[in-house]
């Protein structure tokens, strides 16, 4: 399961809720498996998951109809689902031997109602919660939708909880942590992989091409993939162009894909031959930092507490002037999870969460360089999700 | 150019607005040109364009100082800039050779404002619209947005016009129907690539690969590869599994990636070897159907109309029993842009239009067909954008 259910529990607990409405597609996906194509590749449809407090009942999905044979082709986890819209099939008589054709079938016979809120409303309603105490994501509504929610349910107290299904989503199960591990993999492979058809005169464009290729080949699906020659490492979210790699360029590579809807964050720093003394310098400061949390990374110790020991250790080692909002973040199925590493972060580090951590240094007009590391935050310490070690690759001319 | 000004201004004439604010990703970067990374792949990030009637002054835009690279490093149509928040990088004295560095200089240089609501009534008190009637985006605003922007701009009349927007999309200009047609030619020819490794034992999962890394060699993101084998191809939105092909079956793909910005989405149907003779009867009668409505569209015709024009076609033709609530819909920066072919649908074709039509049939338990093409809807009928012809492609053993 990807949920984490005793601390969505515990925090519902706190809160004193009686139910959490899921609607953004990263908190659907947490709560049930579910994985509503539409949701995730445009923004309108809905999709929710309805997941009582324990007393209350069993978790719902909330879909349209011609999303149904997801439900029934996926591993999902609530035990219940309600359906709205209409959306035509036929019915075969073979239907009788595939096994998510029939649950595809039954899934149908549910009566549909007429659209997502009257689903949501008939959901909360039957479940006895339609004078409870309701978090609502409010991140996947569509504009009106909790003003039209709250005039449905007169009697609900309504309380948005996005920030809540963020906290939880922030200590990761044993099963997300696995997806994490292989989707940074994948992104290493992949830089590796971009890294093979370096060479002069090869372009950004022919380096991504070569890094999604691979992400695609190792089973995940292309997001992030800033690669940037030279002077254009130093714009923040580079576009691969038709630059040209020179000899001495650095090349920066701030990317990652989507494993099983897991995302990737990492960030690596090239050259073509050997790199200019003066890289060399910077990016050993940028890595002492990076390193410096892997030693100290421990549950219980605060997140702005490795904020300032990161920012001291690159100031120290080569950086004086050096000055960031921020040395890292979470990451799951969102590319920013919680915590943030930064210095007005109240967020204290707990075993299980997964963090990026990184040192991006920034000289517009030169180049940029950054260290992103992916990590687990185990009981003893830290561990690495990274098969290299972060020091620059010099690519052999 | 993207947008359509003329249409633009027109519908905002017709309105009575003095603005219109874009906030969703697929608005900014059609009114601007601008693609803000972090807004496409997440959900909270904000951007906006501001677009003033024609007496009101420039357009600009409004994003974090973070992708003020990706404003330097754009094409972007705006001709004001104005950011929010900061995000710390340093000058090199290198940065004079590098135009783009120059630029993002520049930009960094403009004054920031705290948030990015701040930001949006600063932009439109500066324009003198502090007591207009300006049309708001409200699809890309997040929660408590809007009634914060209202709560700040107490003589503001607001309007939601993310219709609006959309109807000013659905007629394209020569640069978007360039990238449209560019787009659907990568996914036909990804559904070789995929083709190319259709043999008994291959799986659904090998055919994605294939599909998804010609698309990226073909210089474009992948984003739908629903690509199913069999009883799956009933399956609407079928994510590719390790379900074995056999000799005989329906292989479905319902697919396309993304080129600068600009979706593909087209269906075809394949089988390994011959078909079965009755899935050619099926498949004849959804073919005929799209055929028909290559004949009959043209500027000024009904979309309701084309609708039960296909309806009728693909009854008669072979399925009468056919059932469908819409046979197509535009599509450019978003997959399904209006018009939406539909019997309730009020909307009139117009030249420049680019639609998909699509008569997909779904069996459960036996198969899925589908046939779906993308054309521009010009002054004497159709251009398709399709190198095929849409009949089933039948792989030799």
């Amino acid at each position: 399961m990807l949920l984490n259910e005793p601390r969505l529990r515990q925090r519902m607990t706190d809160a004193g809720l009686d139910a959490v409405v899921a609607t953004a597609p990263e908190n659907v996906t947490y709560m049930s498996g579910f994985w509503a194509l539409p949701q995730w590749i445009r923004r309108g449809p809905q999709a929710y998951v309805v997941w009582p407090a324990s007393n209350r009942g069993a978790p719902e999905i909330i879909t349209s109809t011609s999303t149904l044979d997801l439900v029934a082709d996926q591993d999902v986890g609530a035990a219940k689902v309600r359906r709205f819209g209409e959306f035509h099939a036929e019915l075969s008589p073979n239907a009788v031997g595939d096994p998510v054709g029939q649950e595809h079938l039954q899934l149908r016979r549910l009566p549909p109602h007429r659209d997502a809120i009257a689903a949501l409303v008939a959901g909360l309603e039957e479940a006895r919660l339609g004078n409870g105490h309701i978090g609502i994501d409010e991140t996947g509504l569509a504009s009106g939708h909790l003003e039209a929610l709250a005039a449905r349910l007169p009697n609900v107290k309504i309380t948005p909880a996005a920030a809540l299904l963020r906290e939880v989503r922030a200590v990761k199960t044993d099963h997300e942590i696995d997806r994490l591990r292989q989707v940074a993999r994948i992104a290493e492979r992949s830089i590796e992989a971009a890294l093979g058809v370096a060479k002069v005169g090869a372009t950004e464009l022919d380096l991504a091409r070569a890094f999604h290729v691979q992400t695609i080949e190792d089973g995940a699906f292309p997001v992030l993939g800033c690669i940037g020659f030279g002077e254009r490492s130093a714009l923040m979210n580079v576009q691969p162009s038709d630059r040209r790699l020179r000899i001495g360029e650095i090349i920066r590579f701030d990317v990652g894909g989507r494993f099983h809807h897991y995302r990737a964050d990492v960030a690596r720093i090239a050259t073509l031959g050997e790199p200019p003394p003066e890289a060399r310098r910077l990016h050993r400061a940028l890595l002492r930092g990076v390193q410096h949390a892997c030693e100290i990374i421990r549950p219980g110790i605060a997140a702005s507490h490795v904020f300032g020991e990161v920012m001291r250790v690159v100031q120290r080692e080569g950086i004086p002037h050096y000055r960031r909002d921020h040395v890292g973040h979470g990451i799951g199925l969102d590319g920013y999870d919680a915590p943030t590493l930064s210095s007005n972060s109240s967020e204290v580090l707990e075993e299980g969460m997964v963090l990026c951590v990184e040192t991006p240094y920034y000289e517009i007009g030169r180049w940029g360089l950054q260290v992103e590391d992916m990590l687990v935050v185990r009981s003893g310490g830290v561990e690495r999700l990274m098969a290299t070690d972060g020091e620059i690759i010099a690519v052999p001319l």
